[in-house]
């Protein structure tokens, strides 16, 4: 059969990086995409970048989708415009591209009376860019789109979504909400955690060297740049990370604490082949991860 | 004045990364080269490659050389070989790539009668490779060349290895050994640590939920690749770096220690308005490390 999105407008709430970019694909691949935005400016932009067929500020703009993406922020997502919900047209799939997922559907399971049309869902597509410029073409291609399906979520809607996700290139994935929460925190939220807290250590080390606040700026080379990336990234995108899976990273963090002490007890101990030991252990880790 | 580099051959002890674009750009430059490598299967692979006007594993090779390079990794540097120092040409211009200088001159100062000539300095240019092969032109072009003199070191001599340094595009910098050794813990062995650890943690911590080991290699994206990058390298260089540099490692580790566990703090805390502003914090500070 074909698919939903094929058959049926698609509506997509915010044409932030995630929004438009599934826009313009959408719109590649003949959809019939109705957006949603805040603004009007945003609105103008959007229409003059070809993000979605029909853009508006106003909800109505969603009446006779088959599937509603809402591509929001977390804070925006945890708490709805109650406008946005009472348009959300009834019957519809609905699907999220939050970066948490336990939250998410505590939260959609309250709001919806059909709870099981709603698939939480996470495509791990990310650039720098945010914002109305920041959508481009062939994001998800490639990349992990995790669903995180529960016990009431009908398997048609989950199949309705997992449709869109590979017409976009993405390779669909299904876990348990909790297991990805505890997964993303180690892997995407602790390391924004590890790079904030690199920057402000060399930072407050270089001020106490001799010329050193200079020194350490002129030395930084790129792997230090590499390793700060997306700990220098944008800070309310951090915060409602952290806040949306404060359990999950404070549970990451432990690890790491651990794992960085252990480390830290070899230089302190002069163990140096234990220390090369490990250090060639985490080479070894590394390639499973790329 | 004609450079002594262009006046007279320049010694290059190994051929690796370093020793291996030295002796590329050198030759390039219309330089006389004379390169002293450990085994002869490197000396044919680097007479092949074009790295030097002469490759030979005997030491005498280094006759006549008004420069040297000692292009070793930090343990040879610590621990030279007998047979190398008395092959030093004496008079000749000494100095080394070594990324810890404290030691280097430490050691170096016993080592040599003309102490004064021996200049320690740290051609600040890393890539991931390794060996005879890695040698690439240009590696050194707009990246900070660091020179560490002291009381007795010579003038002249310090002038010799900034003209090289220059000719190779190379931004010069001459600061203390010991407080390059403390920057270059912050910005250079502390990320190496963190990224270590990083990889243990989610390791360890994907191992804790179910389907998680999988789960955590399949979700890591670009931001994971990037913050482990330096953490997943080359075992025995950490481990070198982390040994010649202890004292100031640990203090850079103290530093960090302080920054992540005020960052954590909040979380815990759900500061979220302080965690947003801290994050804001090291934001703002990465690009002067860039």
């Amino acid at each position: 059969m074909t698919p939903l999105w094929q058959r049926e407008p698609v509506g997509v709430v915010g044409l932030g990086l995630i929004g438009g970019s599934l826009g313009l694909d959408l719109m590649a691949m003949g959809a019939q995409v109705r957006a949603l935005v805040h603004r009007p400016a945003t609105a103008a932009r959007a229409r003059e970048r070809g993000l979605a067929t029909e853009v508006s500020i106003d909800p109505a703009v969603l009446e006779g989708c088959g599937l509603v993406v809402l591509a929001l922020p977390l804070d925006r997502l945890l708490d709805p415009d109650p406008a946005l919900l009472a348009a959300l047209p009834v019957g519809a799939v609905i699907t999220d591209v939050g970066s948490v997922k336990g939250p998410v559907l505590r939260r959609w399971r309250e709001l919806l009376v059909a709870a099981g049309r709603f698939v939480a869902s996470h495509p791990m597509a990310g650039t720098a860019r945010a914002g109305v410029e920041a959508g481009e073409p062939g994001l998800f291609r490639g990349r992990p789109w995790v669903a995180t399906p529960e016990a009431g979520t009908d398997p048609v809607a989950l199949q309705v979504v997992r449709e869109l996700a590979e017409a976009l290139g993405a390779r669909w994935l299904c876990c348990d909400a909790e297991a990805h929460d505890r997964a993303v925190a180690l892997i995407s939220h602790l390391p924004v955690l590890l790079g904030a807290a690199l920057l402000q250590a060399a930072d407050a080390g270089g001020g106490e060297i001799v010329a050193g606040a200079e020194l350490v700026r002129a030395l930084a080379s790129s792997g230090f740049a590499d390793t700060t990336r997306v700990g220098g990234g944008n800070p309310e995108l951090g915060m409602l990370m952290a806040r949306a899976n404060r359990a999950a990273l404070l549970e990451a963090l432990d690890h790491y604490r651990q794992s960085l002490a252990s480390l830290e007890a070899m230089v302190a101990g002069e163990e140096w082949s234990g220390l090369q030991q490990s250090l060639a252990r985490s080479q070894a880790l590394r390639p499973d991860f790329l």
